[in-house]
C-alpha cells in the first residue's frame, strides 16, 4: 500500500491488557496495514511490554479514522501537534467536529506540553482553557458559547486501563458472575475490598433500588450505612418513599415487612408516607421531629452520607426531598461522584446506568441485579474494574452486612 | 357475631366478573361474617346478576376496613351520607384520612346526588369543589391549601369493569401471551382493533422505547404513524435521540442499521445527532429546515401527532424537545392521555409505567417487551382491558405494520 | 332454551376456593344456562358453602361437554350411572374416548359404590379391575391389551383442593414470590414446615440441579440431607457428576469451589469424576471404598435416601448410578414418589417438570430459581399447594440450612 | 527463572484469532516465563503470521502444565515424540491421565507421521489403533477394555479455529445478537447461507423445541423441511407430540392455534394423539394410513428428512418412534451428526445443549432463544461459527421462512 503513514507506540501491559491485538485489529478492520519496527514482551508479570509500528492507509481520511480510533485503543501518536479548538457557536451548542470523551484518563496538548483533563466522564466534551493552561470535560447543555470546544484527534492522549497478571476480584472473574457461579466468595471479596477502602479513607458509593426495601432487605443496607461503609447514596423517589412508608407503618408497597402479607388498604401507604414527609417539610425535618426513626434514609441523615434522590416521569408525589430537574438532579450527582473509589448498584437499571456514565473508568464498580440482561449492560464498561454479580438483591444485601460482621437481622 | 352491620348491594356482571367471589373473600379475609339475602344470577351471557348481604363486624374500625375495602370491589353500600372532605393543611399537603383514588371510575356523593368524579388516574386525591357541585382527581403536589380533599370511605361509589362472557381479544387470552402462544393471531387482532378505534376517530396513544430504533424497527412504526395510527406518542430522550441519529447517520448507538456493523467511531453518532438538533432549534425546526427528512419524530411532527418527550436523570444532551422537569413532564402527559381508548407500550418500561399510572382502567393497553418480567408489571392492571405480549419488538412492529396493511420495508 | 338437562351439585369451600364462580364461568362459556336452585353460603371461615343447580344446554353433545368439564371443577352430578369401561386395544394403546386423568383425588363409581382410585397422577388412564372393585391410575404405555380402561365421563367423582380462609403460607402468597418480595421470612416459614415435616414421620422430597453444586450451595444441601430432612432425592447425571468433581477434586466445571477460579485443565475434571466412579463400580461402591468421603452424593447413600438419578441426552458418561432408559427413570420416580408430603424443587426445570407431572395436587411443592419463567411454569399447579420462590439458589440453600439450624460453613 | 524450557511455534491468523494474545495470557496465568524469539505479523487481511518462542518454567510438572495448556490454545511444541497410550482397564473405564478433546481438529503423532483423529467432539476419549496408523474419538462408556487410549499431552496436535478479518456474519456480530440489535437483517444473511449450503449439497440440521408448535409456527418450520432445507431434525417427544395433536385436531396443549382460545378439555389432546400414532404403529405407518396427512413429522417423512427424536424423563406417552434409552439416542444422534454444515437450534434447551456438544466447532451454529441466559450458553462455542439470537422463535421461523421466497402462510 503506497500512501500515507503514521508512526504510533504502545507501552505498558499492553499484552496482559489485550491493548496490542486491539489495536492490530483495529487496524486491519478499517483497511490499513501496519509495520511492526519494534516489539518488546514483558517476560513476567511485572514487567511492561513496548511496540512501535507503522500504520499505513490509502488515504488521509482513512489514515485519520484509523489513528483517531487507534487513540481510544490508547495508542500514543508519535511527534504530533497541539490539541485543536473551536468556538462554540451557541450555548449549548457545538462545533462539528468536537471531539466525544471516554471516560479514561484523557490529557491535551497545549503548547507542547501534556495536560491532564479535569472532571472525566464518557460522552461529554472537552473546553480549554487557553489562559490557565487547563481543560475540563463538560456536559454539551453546558457549554456556553465561545468557549473553546476540542475538535478532531490531534494532540489527544488516552490512558486505556492496563492490567497486570496479579490476580484481583475484578479480573479474575470476568466482568460478570453468573447466578451459577459461587457467589458467597465475592461478596466476602467486596466485603474485604469495602473494609480497604474505608481504611484509607476512600469513598464508596451506593446506588440503590425500590426492591431493597419491597424484599425487607433495607435493614441490611441501613446497617451498613450506619457502620459507616456510605459515603454517597443516589435513588429516586421510589427507594426513598418505600422506606419511609416501611419506617412509618412497617409495609413496602403496602406489604408488611415482618410476615410477607398483603395489608388491606395497603396501596395508600406509600401515599400517606410521602404526604408525611411533605408535611414536615422534608426528611431532614421528619428527623429531626423525631418522625423518621429508622431506615436506609434515616441513617444517611444521621451519618452525613451525600444523598441525591433524582426523580423520574413515573414519580408519584414526590417527596420533597427529591429533585425533578433531570439537568439539576444530573449536577448534583456529578459532584457528589468526584473522589469515589467503589461503586455499589444495586437493583435499580435507570439510576445505575445514569450514575455508571458519570463515573471514570478507574472506579470500581460492583453491580448487583437478579436479570442478566441488567447486569450485562451495566458490568460492561471496557474496564477491568467492574464486576456484575446476578443475584438476589435481598439475600446479596443480607451476607453482604455479616461479611462486613455487621448484624443485619 | 354480634355487633356492627351494614348492608350492601352488588349489582352487574359480578359473577362473570369474579366481583362476588372477591367480596365474599373480602369480608372473610378481613374477619367479618355476611349473610346472603338476595340472589338473583343472571344464566346467560347478557343477564346480570344482583346480590344483597348483611355484613357483620366486631367493632366499628373492623367495619369500617371491610366497607372500605369492599368499595374497592364495587360494593354499592346502602343508605350512607354525603362525602366527607377535610381543608388541605398546606399547599401539596393532605388531611389525614385522606382517599387515594383508584384508575375505576368513581362517583361522589354531594347533597345527596352522586356526581362523575372528572380525571380518573390511580393513586391521585379527589378534590371536591361544593360551589360546583363537581369533584377531580388531583396529583398530591397540585393541592392549594385549603381545598377541600375527600377523607373517609363515605358517600364514595367505584364502578370496577365488568365482563360479559362475550369473546374477546383483551379477555380471552387472560391478561399476558407468553411467547410460547400463537402471537400472529393477536397481532392480527390489534390491527383490526386499531382500524375500528381509527374508523370511529378514536385516539392511539404509543409510548415507544430505543431498543425500536436500535433493532432497526422504527420504519415500521414511522409508517403506522404516517397512516394515521398514532394520535399521541410519548417517549425520552434516548428514542428521540438515536431516531435522528438514524435518520441523519443511519446508525443508531452507532449500529449501521442496513447492515448491523459498528462503526468506527460511531460512538459519537449519537452526540452528534443531538447536537445538530440542539443547533436548528429543536425537532420541528429541524423538520422545517429540510435537516430532518425521515423516521419516528419527522413523522409525528409531519402528522401533528401529540409528542411528549419526558426526560430522565441518565439523558445525554439533551435535545432540547425532552421536558427536563417531570412535573412538567408529567402535567403534559396527563393533559395528552385525554381521551386515550387504546395504548401500545413498546420496549420501555420506564415511560410505560408512568403512563400506565395516569390510564383509566378502561383504556385497552397492549404491552410489548420481549422481558416477562415487564410485561407482567404493565399488563397487571387489575382490568379486563390488558394485555402484554411477551415478545421481539422489532418483529413485532414488522408484522403489525403488515397487519395494518402497510409496506414496512 | 329447551332441552337437555341434568341437575349437579356442589359442597364445601366453593366459594373461598373460587369453584363456585369457576362452575359458573365454566357453563356460560360452554354456552349453557344453569338455573340456581339452591344456595347456602358459609358465613364464616370454617363453614362450607353448599349449591345446587339445573344445567341446560342446546343438545346432548353440549351437555356432555358441560358436565364433562364440571367435573373437572368438582361438581357431583345427581343420579349418574357407574363408571363405563372399554377394553385396551393393544398393549400400550387405548380405546378412543379413554379418560385422561387430574392430579386430583379421583374416585369411580363401581357396582353404585364409589371406590378410591389409587396411585394419583396427571394424564395418566384409569384402568378398573372390577374383580377386586379396584381401580388404579396407570401410564399409557403400561396398559395390557384387554384391560378395562374409564371412558367417557359418567361415574367419576373428582376432588379437588379446597382452601378454608385460615391463612398458610402455601395461600397466602398467592402462588409465586417474586424476587422483590421479602423472601427472607418464606424461607423461615419453609424450615417450620420441613420441621412438622419430619416431626410426624413425613417424607420430603428434594430435586436438586448441578448449579447447586456449581455456586458451591452443594454443603448446605449435603448439610440438610445429613440432618434428616431429606427422604427422597431426584437428579441427573450432571448433579452427581458434578458433586462428585467437587469431593475429589475440588472444583466443579473445572471452578475451584474455594476460590472461584477457573482451574488450568478443569474442563476434564468431571471426566475424571465420571471416570473414577466407573472404575469403582458406582456411588455406593465409591463410598464403601472410602473413595467418596462428602458431598450430596455421599450423603445420601450414607443416610439411605432414596436416590433417583434420571439420564438426559445432554449427559456425559454417564455415571453408573444413573438410569439411562426414561421409561425405567419415570418407573422410579413413581414408586418412590408414594407418600411424599413436600417437595422441594432446586434449580432445575427438567426433573422437576417430571417431578411435578407425578405428583398428587396435595403435596407440597417449593419452587426455586433465578428464572422467573421456571417458577411460573412449576408453581402453577392449580392448587394452593404450591410455592414458587424467585431467588438465587445458593443464597437460598444458605438460608434455609441456617434457618433449619444447620452450620452450613 | 533458571529452569525447564520448551520451545513451541504458533502460525496463521493468531493475531486476528486472538491466539497469540491468549497463549501469552495462559503461560503468565500459570506461572510461566517467555522469551519472543521471533515474530512475523501478518500486515493485512490474509497474510498471515508466526511466532516462535521459548517457555520456561520452575518444575518440570509446570512446565507440563503450560505446554498441555497452551495445546489447547493452538499451539505446536516443538520436536515432540510420539503419542502415548495406555490400555483401558475395564470396558467403559479409563486409564488414569487420559487426554479429553476439544471440538476442534485434533492429529496424533504415530511412528512420526501425524495422523487425523476421526469423529471430532468434545468431551471424548482417543483410541488408537496402531495396526491400522489410525486414530478416533470415542465416549468414554465405548471404550473397550484393552484399547489403547490417548494419555497425556504429547505427540497431540490441535488445529483451533481461526479468523481472517473478512467480514462474515458469524464473527462481525460477536457471537450474540441481542433483542436490541437488528435482526432482521441476520435472518436474511441465515437464509443466504442455507441457500449457498444447499447448493453445494451441504447438510442442515435442525433441533426444535414444542415451543415452535405452540406458537403456530410448525407450518414455517414444515414449509422449509418441503422446501428441502432440512436433512436431519432432532427433537423430544414433546414437539412429535404436540405438532401431531395440531396436524389431527388443529391444537398444542390443548389452545386452538387457529384463534388462540383454550379449548375445553384440550388437556387430553396431546394424550389422543400420542395414542392415535400408538395404535397406528408410529409416525411413518401413520404417514402410509393417510393418518397424519400434515406438520412438522408429516415433512421429515415425506422429505427424507434424518429424524432423531430422543426421549426425555418428563414425557408423556412416549411416542412409538422416540428413543427412551439415551446411550441409544445419543448414537443415532452421533450418527445423524455426520457432514453437517450447518445447525439451526430453536427454542430448546436440553437437545440443543445435547446436539452442541457433538458438533465439531467448524459446523456453523445458529442458535434462537427468547431467553438471553440460554442463548448465552449455546453460542458460547469457542469458535467464529457460532451466532446467537435472542428472539421470539415463532416471529423467526416466519421471517426465515419469507427470507427463503417460502410462503408462510
Amino acid at each position: 500500500m503506497n500512501g500515507f503513514s503514521e508512526e504510533i507506540t504502545l507501552e505498558g501491559h499492553i499484552i496482559d491488557s489485550g491493548i496490542l491485538s486491539k489495536v492490530w485489529g483495529t487496524i486491519m478492520d478499517l483497511g490499513g496495514e501496519f509495520d511492526l519496527q519494534e516489539i518488546r514482551v514483558g517476560r513476567s508479570k511485572n514487567e511492561t511490554s513496548f511496540a512501535r509500528m507503522k500504520i499505513t492507509a490509502g488515504s488521509e481520511a482513512q489514515l485519520h479514522r484509523i489513528l483517531t480510533a487507534l487513540q481510544d485503543d490508547g495508542a500514543d501518536i508519535i511527534s504530533r501537534g497541539d490539541v485543536r479548538t473551536e468556538s462554540a457557536p451557541i450555548d449549548g451548542g457545538l462545533p462539528d467536529d468536537f471531539y466525544s470523551t471516554t471516560h479514561f484518563p484523557t490529557q491535551v496538548r497545549l503548547d507542547g506540553h501534556w495536560v491532564d483533563v479535569s472532571g472525566t466522564e464518557m460522552d461529554l466534551v472537552m473546553v480549554v482553557d487557553r489562559a490557565n493552561q487547563s481543560a475540563h470535560m463538560v456536559p454539551m447543555a453546558d457549554v456556553r458559547q465561545g468557549e473553546q470546544v476540542v475538535v478532531g484527534h490531534e494532540g489527544i492522549r488516552i490512558l486505556p486501563p492496563q492490567r497486570s497478571r496479579s490476580r484481583e476480584l475484578f479480573s479474575f472473574m470476568g466482568s460478570e458472575v453468573s447466578s451459577e457461579k459461587p457467589k458467597r466468595l465475592v461478596i466476602e471479596e467486596i466485603a474485604v475490598l469495602m473494609r480497604e477502602t474505608r481504611s484509607h479513607g476512600g469513598k464508596i458509593l451506593v446506588v440503590a433500588g425500590p426492591a431493597i426495601v419491597h424484599s425487607g432487605a433495607g435493614q441490611y443496607l441501613a446497617s451498613i450505612i450506619r457502620a459507616g461503609f456510605v459515603q454517597a447514596l443516589f435513588g429516586g423517589n421510589a427507594i426513598a418513599a418505600h422506606d419511609v412508608e416501611s419506617a412509618l407503618l412497617g409495609t413496602s408497597l403496602g406489604v408488611a415487612l415482618h410476615n410477607g402479607e398483603a395489608v388491606e388498604g395497603g396501596h395508600r401507604h406509600h401515599m400517606i408516607a410521602i404526604n408525611t414527609i411533605r408535611r414536615a417539610g422534608g426528611l431532614r425535618a421528619a428527623v429531626d421531629l423525631g418522625i423518621l426513626r429508622e431506615g436506609i434514609m434515616y441513617e444517611c441523615i444521621r451519618n452525613g452520607v451525600d444523598l441525591v434522590l433524582a426523580g423520574s416521569v413515573r414519580d408519584d408525589g414526590p417527596l420533597p426531598d427529591v429533585i425533578t430537574d433531570m439537568a439539576e438532579a444530573q449536577k448534583k450527582m456529578r459532584a457528589a461522584v468526584q473522589g469515589t473509589e467503589m461503586a455499589l448498584m444495586i437493583a435499580t437499571m435507570l439510576h445505575s446506568i445514569a450514575t455508571g456514565n458519570m463515573l471514570p473508568a478507574a472506579v470500581k464498580v460492583v453491580a448487583v441485579d437478579i436479570n442478566p440482561a441488567v447486569v450485562t449492560k451495566l458490568a460492561d464498561r471496557g474496564t477491568f474494574q467492574a464486576l456484575g454479580l446476578v443475584t438476589d438483591a435481598e439475600l446479596f444485601l443480607r451476607e453482604l452486612a455479616e461479611a462486613l460482621g455487621l448484624n443485619g437481622d
